[in-house]
């Protein structure tokens, strides 16, 4: 049985403030739940319709019926249980090979298909501004079907970061040399704007180089490719020259 | 002023029945409307809250108030207009040397991106199975920002086209050739399946030939990059060779 003061503290989780006062967030769904005791994540209880298929996992489990998993449930069509989990404490590896640095990043979906990329191409930190849309964000974990587990985030003051690390800061901008012919530096931060906006002048400022995806189409309009798309495509060249 | 009868109308255009039966679909925004003059859609009229702004199209303009545009838009926060519009005749053109083809997509997302990607990347047909979703679908026309114009549609039996085409039928499979090294044929079709279970048997059938995209993290999860993205980094590495 859920009370109404649980439903309402995990209702609550879908606002940074209340996950910070609580430092909780949701995981939903039994396949991205098996998937956090591989992880720092550290579940604290876990609502379920069919507790029998997570015996993986070493949190109190709590059988509740479909009409209550709804009651705290983020999706419209709610899946099989609901994880809740302590939030990680923020730290900042030593900077990687290959980082992507997030500059605005509004949308959850954006976000979380830009750590589902990180995941895939082995990049395991992922520096964002303090206005990116926050990770636990349940629109965010759900998008990154459970890559979250594997990306190290970090939220910092971009300008400081920018100015004191040793890779390559490196921008993508329509007039900035072509990814094709792109020699990727050994130690290289590729720098993400916002979706409307772009990068911040201060942001850019502090650019060493920009990159481009030549457009082969026609058309005349100026809408460029969405900025999880443009860094999908980006990575794909960049790892291909990692590979030779 | 919106009449009732007007407005039950419009409402309905959300289904693929209703777009027939009237033949009719809905663009929102200025800014894509603005694109429809020079493409083959016909606009029949546009509703407005500042008419002002569409000087560019040749269609009846009715000023509405922002009330009026909420009731037949089917946005959230609507844009400034909305733009009746009629179905384009769907005609099959020859063969062109690098063509999509979708076997069951369903996101309306995922294919307003790969309708924008396939736009980027110059391909000017995408050939779609009978039950994938509907071009007019009022969330694809949205997420295509506008490269619906520039793309020629199909819907057709997938297996008859694949029979007869003399274009290279190429998939996608976890075991396929290394995109990195796959040299492109002159003429060929990326083939690309549903978002849950992949291609048809039947479909699959039919492929000359298979392709992955290497994967560099060290996640054990089966899960792979979502179908658009997937595109959008085949297709990037497809260009790049096609550039040399």
């Amino acid at each position: 049985m859920l009370t109404a003061h649980t439903i309402k503290i995990l209702q609550s989780l879908d606002k940074k403030k209340f996950r910070q006062k609580y430092n909780l967030f949701l995981v939903e769904g039994n396949k991205i739940i098996c998937e956090l005791p591989n992880s720092n994540f550290k579940i604290k209880e876990i609502f379920s319709t069919d507790p029998q298929k997570l015996d993986r996992t070493d949190a109190p489990i709590t059988h509740v019926s479909e009409n209550e998993l709804k009651k705290i449930s983020f999706l419209k069509t709610p899946k099989d249980s609901v994880a809740v989990c302590h939030l990680k404490t923020e730290e900042i590896f030593k900077d990687k090979n290959v980082q992507l640095v997030l500059d605005g990043i509004q949308d959850p979906g954006n976000l979380g298909t830009i750590i589902r990329l990180a995941d895939w191409f082995g990049i395991e930190q992922i520096i964002c501004s303090e206005d990116t849309v926050d990770v636990y964000n349940p629109k965010v974990i759900m998008s990154t079907m459970g890559s979250f587990t594997r990306v190290n985030m970090v939220y910092t003051d971009l300008v400081e970061y920018l100015s004191n690390t040793k890779n390559i800061n490196i921008g993508t901008d329509m007039e900035g040399e072509n990814i094709y012919t792109f020699k990727k530096p050994e130690k290289m931060n590729l720098i993400l704007g916002n979706e409307g906006n772009g990068m911040r002048p201060e942001t850019e400022k502090l650019l060493q180089k920009s990159i481009s995806i030549p457009r082969f189409g026609k058309s005349q309009s100026t809408e460029s490719l969405n900025v999880s798309m443009a860094a999908g495509i980006i990575l794909g060249q960049l790892f291909r020259v990692g590979e030779k």
